[in-house]
């Protein structure tokens, strides 16, 4: 049978200011991307969103970010190899200390924004990004963008990899994403946004922006849970895939 | 024979900003109490104090505080115990991560500045703390002042408990140091210091400012190590412990 | 005609997090106190809320706070005088900066949170943040808890102060604020607080929680704007204020 | 008679860190860039810095960076221009009012590390920082890389614009500073280094790498003073450039 995982960015509230619906989305997806205080969260936010995931049996991730509170995480920043492995050290240690606190082993580690983005092309980033997820945390697995350099990275260092695909997303034809900045670039309507991620995961096909056939690993696919309508979204997409008799399942049960 | 380990803290440079001559005083001590990030230290310095602890046979510790850099950890700060709880679980999981990731185990905690006088007698602080270890490393050994709160709930958990005195520091005849404020509450005579350290880890015994005698237990011993005096103090302190028959080891083999 | 103010805490968004219906209670309110980063705020929603207060005729005050991001500022925290001194010349500097770029002139200063509650209370700290008002923006009003050491010390440096209170909160009878953490310290019920705080304004006293009549001096109102129910409770103040023949001015015209 | 500013980056200290010897530079520069709390410095570090350059008769300067404490603002970061301003209308505010509470006038701003660097060449980058500082002190003199983009972004707000050159760096034949990352990129030798920052000042030229004649305007000498060596070098470029019949005097002077 067909499986295929959904993540979400979460655990992204920071002191008093809250962001994100765990309560809800974790319901529907397997996965937790958490934020890990760099870009977003604190510890006591890491404390209760580790507990949540736990709690509803949703997979417990790293986030790591690049330190960057105020943006967000999402500024481009330059650092030297050794320091995206130590800051990825850092904060893949601290979210599996609270994972590990409540008996629960960390399943994965996603890099969140800019440092997602940049590590996707850059060689020498994604291998430091890999190296300190090897150093942190060997066990768990790298979800990394389909395709990418991160994946190549994950592999080389001797990590599981999950390829993940976006369902809001248009792609090119090598498979890269179409910059958020182009035309075309995000997908905003369900009836074309669900089919499409559905024949990602059965087929292993998506069609690229310029007309050609794509091929995509589909191991976990991406989703928000920062606002009501992607609630629904997320849960009209769990609704597709159990109709095209795919089972949604966390993360390492596939890889 | 009788035995003792001579702690110093460490790591506590800031990206361009040098402090501690860890090169140095790593020689005399076998256990070091590493910053995590919140009063000093980033993932860079954490990286290499670790290494360098472990390449010289210096047992790592984590040294968590509260989150104030521009203060270092020196500012009294009102934390709920949740929160103590948890800013100790995200440096100790910090810390640790980096420890393992070139096969050390972390041997001690131990906290810093503010947060550690103010365990010493706040009994719901201490004991969020000692829950903040358990949670991320429980089989690492809480290293407190002797004597204290810190003492009673690091055992209350569970946790393995080593106990610290000060060469340089008055007692009051309850135990207590006495508070840098007072006159008298600093030692900077080594004839003196010296020979008082060495009676607090051969007789368990050192006089209090006021005469009386206090019983104390010495598991460990704090040096300083941010200054050229400082490593000469604490070759001297190696060298009268040898003198006088005591063993200076790791924590881990003590506790 | 009596006059009194209307004051709101505001400009407390960071980065991606919102907080506060600016667009809504500066339709309201006569003053408004910015964060300045320390507790909240950025320099993005600096420039953005004394823009908006300035459209809007709102008087723009600094709001400086201990420097305490994760906990908002309300956490107590041990600053010597000359910390919250340049801690508040630093921030006001920073607002004035904003207003001034826009032609605005600084209105008022008033504290945030924990350090607004203890320099009430504590002379030594009180002084320090007026001197820190007089070097930074010797024209500006502080705005003070009414009959607190804030507004003696104000005075005693040179500064114009102005005094506030609070419609949703209970007073002890020597006129300090009851503590939240006692019974009765909230007034929850706009029934009781708005006629409550129309007699503070027109007749110069307010009852106290024991049953005393104290009085009390009320050039300004603080009242809250980070919630629709809030803003209703504002409108209806400001209501009751218009039918007892109380005129609501900015700061800068009352003192 | 030529005149030309020296100037030197300072009020680098943050908390207990110590970085920089003012006491020791500002007996020879004429003007002082100091940290705003970005790259360095903080509150209590800007007050003092601000102070020993009023004391001796240094021009105090801002020194704004990219927000980058870890990093010292020599980190690439990828902000918007509405963002550069704002973090220059913050920085700059911040200074200005530590100088202003003693009397004193805001000289001049001066861009840190990366952001520095990146305004050289980077259009709306430098229009952006020109506008923060019109915005924030638009009495004050931008400092700005001689012949750079900033060099005009300054002029196009109407600002007063002074360009400054380095003694230790190499320059191409367009007039830009040869990359760090090149060799012959440093110019370590005083006995070169000194004639020829001389011969730009007497003369407006300077050899290039390459081998040419390039124009250049130097309105200011950029020099270090962190270390001893630091210093001597400046005490004899000050005496080559009396030598050679320069005055020495602070920017406002110049420009």
């Amino acid at each position: 049978m067909v499986r295929v995982d959904l993540n979400t960015d979460s655990g992204e509230s920071f002191g008093v200011y809250k962001l994100g619906l765990e309560a809800e989305v974790f319901k529907y997806v397997t996965s937790a991307n958490i934020a890990c205080g760099f870009h977003a969260g604190d510890p006591m936010v890491m404390a209760k969103t580790v507990e949540l995931a736990a709690e509803l049996g949703v997979g417990i991730g790293a986030h790591p970010s690049y330190p960057d509170l105020q943006g967000f995480g999402r500024r481009n920043m330059s650092l030297t190899p050794a320091e995206a492995k130590n800051f990825v050290i850092y904060q893949v240690g601290a979210l599996k200390a609270f994972a590990n606190a409540i008996g629960q082993p960390l399943q994965h580690v996603k890099g969140h924004g800019a440092i997602y983005n940049a590590a996707a092309k850059d060689v020498a980033l994604a291998r430091a990004i890999a190296e300190g997820v090897k150093a942190a945390a060997p066990e768990a697995i790298l979800l990394a963008l389909a395709g990418s350099e991160m994946v190549s990275a994950g592999r080389a260092v001797g990590l599981k990899v999950a390829q993940e695909v976006f369902a809001d997303r248009a792609y090119n034809k090598d498979g890269t994403l179409v910059l958020r900045s182009q035309p075309g670039a995000m997908i905003h309507d369900p009836e074309i946004a669900i089919p499409r991620v559905v024949r990602m995961v059965t087929e292993g096909k998506v069609t690229a922006i310029t007309g050609e056939e794509v091929e995509i690993q589909a191991d976990s696919i991406c989703v928000h849970g920062d606002n009501p309508e992607a609630i629904v979204f997320v849960a009209r997409i769990r609704e597709a895939l159990a109709k095209a008799g795919v089972e949604v399942v966390p993360l390492r049960e596939i890889v």
